[in-house]
Formats: structure tokens, sequence, C-alpha cells
């Protein structure tokens, strides 16, 4: 019997329970799972960095802590956490993402916009450019940042990707390091961010890298709120050198109703939609990498505390 | 010397004569394109339906009519018309239309004219299903139809396809017939029409055909206006059987300022920009098929008078 905690918020575990235990059932483990164990008999965490397990030092048997979403940037600098902890990589979350990012780089490439708020019986025939000529840098290149670019490179864009450390995607030009960094500000006419956020990318969007950036360049968020010196975003769009930011996560949220992203006419947010775990899909992902871990093969998806993602 | 006439609009003329003149240097033929050639000296006729050019009886030696659009319906049941007509086939007209109809499919997927028109303060968290469980039906699977298909299932939705006659496309599963088009009605949570117009297109999408559908069911036609019963629309649109309709096409365009889809709420008016043919690779095309034809090849994408297309 293996021994599941449940560590999340109590609103979650209705959506979990059936899932999860299904999953474990599909995968052949025999787990007990709870919202209640007493630490020192639990194998592995279900984790929401949410949750009120903020101390891991009790939980002496635990073999792994396996985080319900991908960012980890809650979690990652407990100084309590001695065991493995893996993120969240899931059918779901990174399908999710693609269509929310390939949705809206092309709803920004057309132009909907002027179509779906100006519908005034005028007939205007303006015709976009190909996706050839629309080039779009992802910045972030980890399981998201690399699916995304692949989508939109096989719907003809010509992807530019920067990453901290070296990769090589089919379809993505890649790019690393600091030099790698300005080149693909200069080739984004769009912008995608799914970056971690760690020490290094708080703020890397801020006003240098704007000012990078072609003029009427187009910004999309979905990765998370503090990449984004907000005050030097709302500067670049009220000089028009960027002409759109569609954000879906935010320095805090639920983002305060007089924040000035929801009135700016250049703005679009989404409420932290653009991806969500899906209990089906990621509770299988779970029951999966348990049973490697009970088969030996180890726990995957392992986050490295030192880069923090 | 090979004397090709340009009819189309006045308008048209400026667009194309370099284009043309450079994509038939680089095909390597020696070409005398003009607006005026005498009628009996013509090899070629690159045409567009609207042109003044009706009467193709005295162009004796004509060895083919090269339509600009993707669209024969004006000319192809001339009676005077005995030469070859092609369609344009064309990168820009085929990717065009590929970046049209999965923007618009994204965006209804994603609900996201609710964020467009929505900016108002309200952190709203309904995420929306994931492409798998948003089943898209094609009518019609042409060059068109088939890439639109296919870019769609890429993106993970399940994709029916109908024709008129058996078709194989991978990724998509093709219907024909009056059995496959109801089983295709059904299937379609989002219906995307891309059949060519022809005695038997016209009002295809009827009253029946939409109650067909399932509820809540969303529509795209970006083929032409009278394959759709605009009453019968209309009605299904009040009802909220038809939950919305993205149109590009109409019956008399421009869409006049006072049309009721103007105003619908369910209703988003695109004019006629969906896919356009884009004067560089459309010339590449012509100078390519004409290129052929010198050569003993034939002329490729030719019309079928008899179906019309």
């Amino acid at each position: 019997m293996i021994n599941v905690l449940f560590a999340a918020r109590e609103a979650r575990w209705p959506e979990y329970q059936i899932p999860l235990q299904q999953a474990f059932a599909k995968a052949g483990l025999t787990v007990n799972l709870s919202q209640n164990h007493p630490p020192d008999t639990v194998d592995y965490i279900v984790y929401a960095p949410n949750s009120d397990v903020q101390d891991f030092a009790p939980y002496t048997k635990c073999r792994g802590v396996l985080n319900l979403w991908a960012g980890v940037e809650d979690v990652v600098h407990n100084e309590t956490l001695t065991q493995p902890l893996a993120r969240m990589v899931d059918y779901g979350l990174t399908q999710g993402m693609i269509e929310w990012v390939t949705g809206h780089v092309l709803r920004l490439h057309l132009g909907m916009d002027a179509h779906i708020l100006g519908q005034d019986g005028v007939w205007r025939t303006d015709t976009p450019p190909l996706s050839k000529d629309r080039r779009v840098s992802i910045f972030g290149l980890g399981a998201l940042g690399a699916a995304c670019g692949q989508a939109l490179a096989s719907l003809g864009f010509p992807v530019t990707g920067w990453s901290r450390s070296p990769k090589d995607i089919a379809g993505i030009t890649c790019l690393n390091g600091d030099k790698g960094f300005q080149v693909a500000l200069e080739a984004a006419d769009i912008a995608v961010l799914l970056v971690p956020l760690t020490p290094q990318t708080t703020g890397l969007i801020n006003a240098a890298a704007l000012a990078q950036m072609p003029k009427g360049a187009m910004l999309l968020n979905p990765a998370r709120g503090p990449v984004i010196d907000d005050e030097a975003l709302l500067a670049a769009l009220e000089s028009g050198h960027i002409a759109q930011a569609t954000l879906d996560v935010f320095a805090v949220e639920p983002l305060p109703a007089d924040h000035p992203y929801w009135a700016h006419p250049a703005v679009t947010v989404t409420p932290h939609i653009a991806s969500t775990t899906r209990a089906d899909t990621a509770s299988e992902m779970i029951a999966k990498n348990i049973a490697r871990d009970q088969n030996g093969q180890g726990l995957i998806h392992l986050v490295d505390r030192t880069s923090g993602y």
C-alpha cells in the first residue's frame, strides 16, 4: 500500500479525488489517497504550492513531491524541502497552452479585433500579411515554449526561440545568452513569453527589452506576471512602440479591477486561463510518474533546485 | 514570343504587371504581357471573371485561361469559353485560408470574444475545453478544405470532412454523399464551409442542415455567400440553435450597411479577406503553369466544366 497525501486547497479535492484514484488503479498501483495521512507515513505528496503544507521536514519517508502545476516558483526555494520535486508536464497543460498561444498569435496576426469590435457596416478590405512575413519570438524553450514554437512554425511563422541554456528544436531558430536575447527581441513582431519565474526572469521584459523590439511589436504573456515590468510596458504601449499586449498572468491575481491594464485599449486581459491543469490528464501523469518510481526507473520532470525550475 | 493578355479590372494592372513579368522571366519564358493584344494573337489569358472579356470566341489560338482566383463560378458556364480553364491554386491563397480558418476556429473554440469585448475588470476563470473535445466539420475537401482540415487536425481537433466525391486525406475522417452529409452536420461543433459555388451547393446550408447541427454549433463561411440560406441562418441564430456565425462572403458584396448580419450580436462579418490572391505568389503559379504547357506537360489545376469547379 502506497500512501499518497493530497496537499492542495480544499476545493481541489472533489475535482481530483476520483480522477487520481482511477489513474492509480489504471497504473496498477495500490494507493491509499488522503488529505490527512500522518506525515511520517507519506510516500508521495501531490502538491499545490498554496496548500497548508509548508514544512516538509516531518515527511521523513516521502520519495517525491509531485506539483500539480507547471510553475514551481512558490515551492522550489522552500528550505525544508529535501525530497525530489517534480513539475507537472501534462498533455492538457501543454495542449491548452498551444491552443491559447496559437489562437492569440493568429488573432493579433490577422487583426481580428478590428472586426470583432468594429461591426459598423463599413467594408474595409485590408488583407493581412501571410504568416511567413510575421516573425514570432518565443522566450523560454521548456516543454511549453518548444511545443508552442513548433505549432506556430507549422503554421508558417518564422519562429525564433530564446532560452537560458542552448537548445536544438526542429523548426525553431534557437538562441541563448545575452546576445541571443537581443537578436530574439529584434525579431519579435510578436513576442510570446514562456519563461519560468526565477530571479533572472523577474523583470526580463523591461524598458530596454521593449525598446529592442520592432516598432509596432505585439506581446503575449501566458508565463508569469513579474516577468514583465508593468510600468515599462504601459509606457511602451502609451508611446505606440508596442502595439498590443495580451496578458494572462499578473503580479497580483486576480488583477485588481482598477488596474490600468483592464481599461487600456491596447491591452487584453485574460484571467489566467491560457493553460490549466486538467484533473483527468494530470492525474494520469502523476500516477505514471509514481509507477516509474515504484518500478525503479525514478521520477521524471524533476526540478533543478539550482536553476529554480 | 508568347502573347499573354491580362484581362482584369484596370486596378489590378499596376498590382500584377511587374510580378508577372518577373515570374515569366524566372520561368525562362519570353512573354509579351499586355492588356490590349488583338484577340487572335493571344496565347494565354490571365483572367479575372469581372473583366471586360466575356466573349472568348475571338481568342482562336488561345491555349488556356488562367483564373486569378480560386472561385470560377462566374466564368465556368460562359458558353463562349472553349479553351481550357485553370483555377488559381496558389501558396498565398491556400496559406491565407489556413490562417483565417485556424485563427477563427481557435477564436470561437477559446471564446476569445468574451475577453476582447468584455474588459470590465471582472476576473472570470472559465477554462475552455481542449481541442480534442471540440469537433470540427469541413464541408468541401478541395485544395483549401484539405489544407485547413489538416492544419486543424494537427492542432488536436477531431476533423470530419465532407465532399461530393469520395476522398482519402490523412488526419481527416472523410465522408461523402447524402448520408455522409448528415453525419458531418451532426459532428459539427464548428462547421467550416469550403465548398465551391455550384447549383448543388447553393443553399446547401439551409434550415434542415442547420437543424442537424448540434445545439450551440458555430459556423465559419469563407467559401461563397449563396452556400448559406441567409434567412434560415438568421432564424437559427435567433433561436440560439446556432451560437455564432463568422462570415467572410455574402450573396451581395460589399455586404450592404443595413444588412442584419452587421448588427447581429452573434454574427461577425469579415470583408472577403479570408484568402486573397497575392500578386507575387499567384504570378509565380501562372508562370509555372504556362511553362508546363509550353514544355508539353499541359496545364494543371484545370476546371471540370461538368461539375462546375
